[in-house]
């Protein structure tokens, strides 16, 4: 027999204690919740213990930059280890908590800006690596084995009661924030500023535990905006044979893009080419993805029919509030973004994604991993992977399905597509097409289980260079799937070492088409073609609503 | 040029007509948001439009009855071909709707209690089915082309200013209530009572725009609960078999259960048989997965350290509060669920799905669907499907990913663990193993697209019978795939037809593996190594703190 019986509320004990400490420790500077900026490494010194959990929030676009400045801060003699999770690393403090030893180990999904230090202090020993993980995987583990001690978010406005109100970029809070509250963790918030009253309520006060009003505005980045001036003609011809060799082909009613100039492109040929192919109306009408101004066109145009977002768009928001029927617009007018519902989206609900990459290997493994950089793949692994859970039927699932099986006997079923959409030779003449990734030497380095691959080659379905399309889904055998893969590779080394006979075979039976093969004529392939040629195009296809940053105003 | 600009806010003027209509309607009796029951059937014909999409509550436990019924007993001449999205059929009223033809289309996920009335509606013409989905699947559509026009839900209470508690079955209601505000669509609710103070908030005020108290609780189904009673000794063998064979080998940490007896075997045997082997603190640590009471023994035991919920169980509200660091509760002291992040979490954060079907088919294929009965399969699909987008490592994961590689060149990756756990012989001495599932001939039928299966066999890496593990992950051609599944499936049909030597020669290989293969004593499997063996065992196991519902109570 248990002489001392289990006790089964630690974690509702320890929340008391913790907050108690944070009562004796702000006293007077406490007003509610509230408490002034000054204090805040007060408050994390006397809420945090040494090895917590720490959810700080990196969204992809907005920082709880104020927060992540103060934790970074921290006297490392009395918080350490901590255990940091986290969407995004993007700014220099959120890896300055690992350099002054405050946190030792990182679960987190995308580290795109700072992926050189980020393997520099896992090789020092500095930084622990748990595990890189797409957006939704990672918030899953929030609620399984990861609950988070104590959260670090960003909101728009905070009402007297705590309640917050996260404006257009809600992106990960919610998330977060539930996982957190109902795990009886601590949760602290920085606002641009404190209100009487709120636009609407986004996440209930009581979910809320500190809210401090941050010196500036949290910090976000405009990370999906392209300037269409960049746009080049190649790009435009693989706009072109995007669009009438797969949106058309597969009838691609629902889909997300990546980020980047050859999506771009797609989305500034809409109104224009894909108009005249007489596709509007039967293609990408209903989209997940950001508020990409390069979208703008498409959507005057009455192309697109409705967007829902993972975040918002710098810039975007007076456009935003005047286009409700496209956007996930709620009765206060402003948008709410979410991006673990939008990744659910991504994944179970759209027929397509297209995306580009740095690397793919001769069985269409694709990875931006690259050496002396752990990098991480954002949301790519979720949308770029068949969702082998989906059930409903659409035209273009039935289709790559059909096309998968062949004459085999499996049961029918559907398949998403996904889209590699690549030049052959990237920035500094890198071939795009290599016989090994980088990724497998990168494993090494930074021991890794297995190499970090973005998209494996079974889940991709074409692959779109300016050579033609590769139809993945009809090869038949490792071979053919290798030589497909090396017919669109042009002059990179594994295009030249193709089996030029195997490959007149593959063209022969529609595995690649050529921009001739699909009726294309690569002479009206120029930048005319854009609905816009320059961020001041958009910001007149917007009718003066969007408000470019000013890094993107060139007049 | 246009002499019309086109208009941008149809959604947002719609809903102000909708708004006015129903002030209009209730006039007096609408007090803020809150309406007398007695007038609901006046607020339903003045916010609906022929053809509206509409979302019913009807989860796998709560159901917004209340407003089910008043919507099945509207005027069809007023109200029409309304299109329902529902995850869960499981009320007469439900189909109601459509008999009298208030309603003409579905997309759904579950219709269990429903199925054949489903089917027989179909087949008259009178309920055009949409398409079957996985949940998270269907709430995915809800914010890409699904839009809920208007949302009926239900909840535990409402403050004056709408503000929502739904108590520990939250389910469905947040992802609903989330994709209908943020399309400017129309949320009413029902609630058990309306209160001055709620214990917590789970959904904002200003999300919801009609409240109505119901003259009657919401009503909700036990559907977790099962009697250990009931447990056969076969079952308590297949149950040791599972942690022998699959959990231990394996080191399953995280998972999610599916319903019924066969796994209500498993959770009863952990604080046994699984302790016994030295397991605790090594497998079955983190569960995606309701409150099930046979759970309670192995949480008492210290052998399960968490559990995150899709939604509750009945009964088990008092033992949830009383284990906080177990289950998802706040700081308010009660649980919070919620079905679109736990499937999230079932999909990404667990390494092994194991569950039952009705038919497995020589390729592993599964399905519950039967001649006569359109059922659909809840959450099954969607984690009893590989996560291909995951990319964190656990042991268990790349033990799978190497099994399924085998020599071959494909470059590594992890693969979750699903286990298809069944009796050879089911119900009636039906063979649970077939030639060809039924869902062939249902598919056509019903006009579907494509047969509804459950789980496709190439999701499967283990079929579990009272002859042993199939282990179809070791399988290297379709045809030992076939003598696999064949090896395992006894006396039945299929398993009769079996190459006698090809099924040794697997045996031989480890591919299959009989109990006395995995060193399982079978004099062993009795009824005496369940932690509990009776409902009441299960109360004394909680010290009193489980209340079973009426129905389970026999002393």
């Amino acid at each position: 027999m248990n002489a001392t019986p289990k006790v089964w509320n630690t974690l509702q004990q320890n929340r008391s204690a913790r907050l108690a400490r944070a009562g004796q420790a702000l006293g007077n500077d406490l007003n509610g919740k509230a408490l002034p900026a000054a204090r805040i490494k007060d408050l994390l010194h006397s809420v945090l213990e040494c090895g917590d959990r720490v959810c700080l929030e990196g969204n992809n676009q907005k920082q709880a930059d104020f927060l992540a400045q103060a934790l970074a801060g921290l006297d490392p003699v009395r918080i350490s280890a901590l255990h940091m999770l986290q969407s995004v690393l993007a700014l220099p403090e959120h890896l300055d908590v690992f350099e002054r030893g405050v946190a030792s180990k990182l679960d987190f999904s995308f580290s795109g800006p700072q992926a050189a230090r980020v393997a520099k202090l896992a090789a020092a020993g500095k930084l622990n690596i748990g595990a890189i993980h797409t957006y939704l995987e990672l918030f899953s583990r929030y609620f399984v084995d990861l609950p988070p001690r104590v959260s670090l978010v960003a909101a728009e406005a905070a009402d007297r009661n705590g309640n917050l109100y996260t404006g257009a970029n809600t992106e990960d809070t919610p998330a977060i924030v539930e996982a957190t509250t109902f795990k009886n963790g601590i949760v602290i918030v920085q606002v641009n500023r404190v209100v009487d009253t709120l636009p609407r309520v986004d996440i209930p006060g009581d979910w809320v535990d500190f809210v401090v009003q941050s010196p500036r505005p949290y910090y976000i980045e405009p990370l999906f905006t392209r300037d269409p001036a960049q746009i080049s003609e190649i790009q435009v011809l693989m706009a072109m044979m995007a669009i009438k060799g797969i949106y058309a082909e597969y009838q691609i009613e629902r889909l997300n893009h990546g980020i980047g100039f050859d999506t771009a492109a797609i989305e500034l040929l809409l109104p224009t080419y894909a108009t005249s192919l007489g596709l509007k109306g039967k293609i990408a009408r209903n989209w997940a993805l950001n508020p990409h101004p390069a979208l703008i066109p498409a959507i005057e145009s009455g192309f697109v029919e409705s967007v829902y977002s993972f975040g918002s768009e710098l810039g975007m928001e007076e456009y935003i509030r005047a286009r409700p029927d496209v956007f996930a617009v709620g009765p206060d007018g402003s948008m709410r973004s979410n991006r673990a519902l939008c990744q659910a989206a991504g994944h179970y609900a759209c027929d397509m994604f297209i995306g580009s990459t740095l690397q793919i290997d001769l069985q269409g493994n694709s990875s931006t991993a690259t050496l002396g950089r752990i990098a991480g793949f954002g949301g790519a692994p979720n949308m770029g992977a068949d969702a082998r859970g989906r059930r409903h039927a659409s035209p273009g699932w039935l289709k790559a399905g059909r096309e998968a099986r062949g004459r085999s006997n499996a049961i029918p079923r559907g398949q998403k597509l996904v889209v590699q959409m690549v030049e052959t030779f990237r920035e500094h003449m890198q071939p795009a097409f290599v016989e090994k990734l980088d990724a497998w030497e990168l494993a090494e380095q930074a021991g890794f289980a297995i190499p970090p691959v973005m998209i494996y080659g079974d889940d991709v379905t074409h692959i779109l260079t300016e050579e033609g399309i590769a139809n993945l889904l009809l090869c038949r055998s490792e071979e053919e799937r290798e030589q497909a893969i090396r017919g669109v590779a042009g002059y990179t080394p594994v295009g030249i070492g193709r089996d030029k006979r195997m490959v007149e075979n593959l063209r022969d039976r529609g595995v690649i088409r050529r921009a001739e093969d699909l009726g294309i004529d690569k002479r009206l392939a120029t930048r005319d073609l854009l609905a816009a040629r320059s961020m001041k195009d958009l910001v007149r296809a917007s009718h003066g609503l969007y408000d470019p940053p000013r890094r993107f105003r060139n007049w």
